[in-house]
């Protein structure tokens, strides 16, 4: 167990993962932690304070080979498997998410959906059966999947978050306008626009103050 | 201008604001950085680095006052007045973003809504009439909106995004599965539920090496 590196810097493993390979896209072949950061908006010596905690990249002055960092860290961070993932909460935002282009190709395939409105249960939902939520708890126990998607009201969503961690999962990406509370071995991650627009309105209220429209 | 302060530090003020929020309601008055860092995964020392930026708060071993503090980071972020959204995409992921209960009682007002589907065009999305993309310049420029939201298929965000800066609009949520340029004086924050992903699986794949199930 390697506790000690900070949630942030395992947050951030991805982004760079990404840019690497959109930079191998691009036919490159060796990048400076300079330019990486640049395409990034973090510092140089950020970059190679994070890859430090897992052993030594790149040549002092050479920069990283793009393809050999991408792969490491897509073996860190577990990217170079598949994961499965139930869907709780086929409303409106449940359907959009089913159909959100973006997760399978990268891997995370929506295998179990389950909604508590009989009107749903039985319809499929991108090719998936939509199942009643009370059958949740025996499912997941009998299939087991890695992450669980929480697209419930807000009123809703903790009862739904304990059934997932009950039955065993332990990654919880939360949609509800709520921040779920899970066990110290569960990891969540909570989909959060009102959180986005407050941190942008500082920047637009600032070019009001000072006139730059 | 106060250029100098990175955009991870005010990222991190509207959790701490939303913290402090929680505290006031519980009918704290006082709360040092300690209990704060504790609640939200931040070390106390970062807190009073964070809020360092913007004065002097809180006296050495007293903690902060919760109302004071907060009422602070409200006028800092913007967070005292009401800002205008305008919402691009009423599809499924559009819709539950217009029925989102979130961002109403935080001061965000979806007041104008386009798509180019004609068969969206004219009907009301949350009592908010849908326009035709093709009038998004002109209406935007002559009612000026805060925040753009995109929520149009990744291949016709960056489009929406150019025209949504091309009005006038200085900050912009994107939904869309793709990473929209912009330009400097413009603020983007994506919404991206990949990330998240990627930056959890981490934690399970040690979980399952470690055994610890």
């Amino acid at each position: 167990m390697t506790l000690e590196i900070p949630e942030v810097v395992i947050n951030r493993l991805p982004v760079y993962a990404r840019a690497l390979a959109a930079l191998a896209m691009d036919g490159e072949t060796v990048v400076s932690s300079q330019t990486l950061g640049e395409r990034l908006d973090v510092t140089p010596a950020q970059i190679r304070k994070d890859l430090s905690y897992f052993g030594r990249f790149g040549k002092q002055g050479r920069g990283y080979n793009v393809l050999g960092l991408l792969a490491k860290l897509r073996e860190i961070l577990g990217l170079d498997r598949k994961w499965q993932v139930a869907l709780v909460g086929v409303g409106r935002l449940g359907q959009a998410i089913a159909e959100y282009g973006g997760f399978e190709p990268q891997g995370f395939q929506i295998v179990a959906v389950f909604d508590s409105d009989p009107a749903a249960v039985g319809t499929t939902v991108n090719e998936v059966v939509v199942r009643d939520s009370e059958e949740l708890d025996t499912f997941l126990r009998q299939n087991p999947v890695d992450i669980g998607v929480v697209a419930v009201p807000a009123h809703a969503a903790q009862q739904v978050v304990d059934r997932l961690v009950n039955a065993g999962i332990r990654a919880i990406l939360n949609y509800a306008p709520m921040m779920p509370h899970v066990p110290l071995d569960v990891a969540v991650r909570n989909i959060d626009p009102v959180l986005a627009m407050q941190s942008m309105t500082f920047y637009i209220k600032r070019q009001d103050l000072t006139g730059a429209k």
